[in-house]
């Protein structure tokens, strides 16, 4: 599986029969479109070096789309935004280790005292860490003033939001269509609590695009699908999830196509880092449901492949055990007949509508395919001609103790 | 938690205002009840001296009733069962070590094979172990000419059916009424893929009572949703979840409302023990929540808590993290506001309607109760009354040693 390789390579796609989009990927992340800035700090949320305070800012305001978890307890920066989205805003405050969710009406109020500190017009706000634990705002208000709001430092942005995160989840790139150039860069932070229906995470895009507000929305809404809708770690779903959109338009640069194609690919690209950087995970798989009956049958099938145990468990054993990935299937209740069902692990067939293909040939093969860092699993379910690609990745020790261990 | 103990206890119950019933422990397993028989030997599908093979058997032919797996890929016996079910049986053949499932038309014929060597009247047949492998039919119909089919030895039959199970779990009570006296007894095998929408396991029960057919269906179905329905150890369901009950009349007696009854704590006790026998699990939580705005919704929040992974490790952690347990309720999508919730930790109130209750005393108390075998989680939603229980398991490295390396 080569997506988020590819994804970064420089490119020629017809995004319609009528234009060309070429792009390119660049450095800078959040700080590479026009008029944006950013840095990171440690403001004392956490003990070492590590950041854990950091913002993005625009010398304009921006035009500002969001998507937020559907848990039922949204997190406080959520409360406070859902009243703030529509402004225009210059930017975005974010700190780790401490969620401020569960934390009731003291909980906004933090929020409120935060951003009174903030130089910049209609900040937002965005929490990770742990729930339940009254946020410290007076060390994010003192933190607020060492930063230099005219400083590009994404990278150090980018590490103080992680937080069980193994690496910085950054991309950035140039695009030139026949309507002008623009520039969009985003960073990501996830690892744990990552499931569908809004991944458990927070994610902050730029763009020098000159988008109008109300398509801003619908460009976010339309590429969640397949990017971060389509990811799971564990099926858990935390208050926090937030993904941030924000356009200055500073590019003065505007084709709704190119601009939605490519946002998909830095959301995909980012969702599928934070797939692959699940807690603990050593492996990206790629669940391919082909020929569903219905779209929803094989988005319902690949999530329950992403967020089954037991095949989360073989792929960590790195066992091509497709009776665990069949059963899952049976027990997702869509429209399947096991004679009509094919599973590839990679390009091995190991099972073929009702024969068990597995002799000690391809089990080799099959198992050699999940030796790898990363691949992908095909389940043809021969009842239609729908497909849904759903990401996830193994299970192991590590995210047992990651996850046993997190508070203490 | 003590259910588990008090249902073997003998005590006195009103069923109804006009009569009363008594009920006492006693051993035998599914030999307990008049004119049933079984035992188990190692027929060669595991190596070692642990059986593999059983059979319970009944001298006259019994009422069945049965329920079996929703996963739409029902394993041989299961859909050879389907069939058969309306017909007076006088018993069931049991292996381990092989579920022929996604064994196509020849699992069937195999299952065809094995029960015409069964010297008894309309055998059925249940199957656990690993999925996709074609039945050793000649070794079990082999082990079949084994057998002395006028033993009683519950206990062999018991030990023989299990896979990963660490214990094996029966139970078995004698049941005075005013409409005469009977027995009950019954065997199960669980421990992994166990979910709500029947757990996946095989439990087996027998009964000298004399239930009519229709009625012996509608006992059991209503027995399901406080027993098998309520645990969850990995939120998998298998092809091959089974639940056989035999009924052959020998007592003469029946009292539809002690029999209900009596067959709801032989259910209740067997599901409880297979969660607490998860794999690898050395806590068993039952997860209540009340005072939910519907008993769809105190379900649906139970079951999420009972499968939620971040909540399980964290028992596994004996770390009461409360904001886990409340991010889960939040993201079960049901009616519930964040300042009606109250959390408490057996009786360790540790969230309050808006409060966080952990200061270090609170902290040490909540976390001593999750050093037991067993506890109980208390979620009220302030919602409405209707309350549901839900049985789970942590989840520690011992689930993923055992799941990784299960074919191997």
């Amino acid at each position: 599986m080569s997506e988020p390789q590819n994804s970064t390579a420089s490119s020629t796609i017809n995004s319609t029969p009528n234009s060309t989009v070429q792009f390119f990927p660049i450095k800078g992340g959040v700080c590479a479109p026009s008029g944006f800035f950013a840095d990171g700090l440690n403001c004392g949320l956490r003990s070492g070096d590590q950041g854990d305070l950091a913002f993005v800012r625009s010398e304009k305001p921006c035009a500002v789309a969001a998507v937020f978890t559907s848990n039922r307890f949204a997190c406080a920066h959520i409360q406070h935004a859902r009243k703030h989205i529509d402004r225009p805003s210059c930017g975005v405050i974010i700190n780790a280790k401490n969620a401020n969710a569960l934390t009731g009406e003291a909980g906004v109020q933090a929020v409120e005292t935060v951003l009174r500190a903030v130089p910049f017009e209609n900040p937002l706000m965005a929490s990770t860490g742990v729930i339940g634990v009254p946020l410290p705002s007076e060390k994010i208000v003192a933190g607020l003033k060492q930063f230099d709001y005219n400083a590009r430092e994404s990278d150090r942005a980018a590490k103080a939001i992680l937080t069980t995160d193994r690496w910085d989840k950054q991309i950035a790139f140039e695009v030139k269509t026949e309507r002008g150039s623009f520039k969009i860069g985003a960073m990501a932070k996830g690892a744990g609590m990552i499931a569908p229906q809004l991944a458990t995470m927070l994610c902050f895009v730029t763009t020098d695009a000159a988008v109008p507000k109300t398509a801003l929305q619908a460009h976010l809404n339309a590429c969640l699908d397949e990017s971060f809708n389509a990811i799971s770690v564990d099926g858990d779903m935390s208050p926090n999830d937030t993904i941030y959109l924000f356009a200055n338009g500073e590019s003065g640069a505007y084709d709704p196509q190119a601009f939605e194609l490519m946002l998909g690919r830095v959301l995909h690209f980012l969702a599928l880092e934070i797939a692959r950087d699940g807690e603990g995970a050593k492996k990206l798989a790629a669940f391919e449901v082909k020929n569903a009956a219905t779209k929803a049958d094989a988005k319902k099938a690949g999530k329950m492949l992403a967020e089954s145990l037991l095949v989360k468990t073989a792929l960590f054993g790195e066992d091509p055990n497709w009776g665990r990935i069949a059963s899952t299937i049976g027990a997702a209740q869509i429209e399947c007949d096991p004679l009509a069902l094919t599973i590839a692990i990679g390009e091995v067939v190991v099972y073929d509508r009702g024969k068990n293909c597995m002799d000690s040939a391809i089990e080799a093969k099959a198992a050699a395919v999940l030796k790898n860092d990363s691949f992908r699993i095909v389940c043809d379910l021969g009842a239609g001609s729908e497909t849904f690609v759903s990401y996830g990745c193994d299970l192991g020790y590590e995210y047992v103790k990651i996850n046993a261990d997190y508070r203490t």
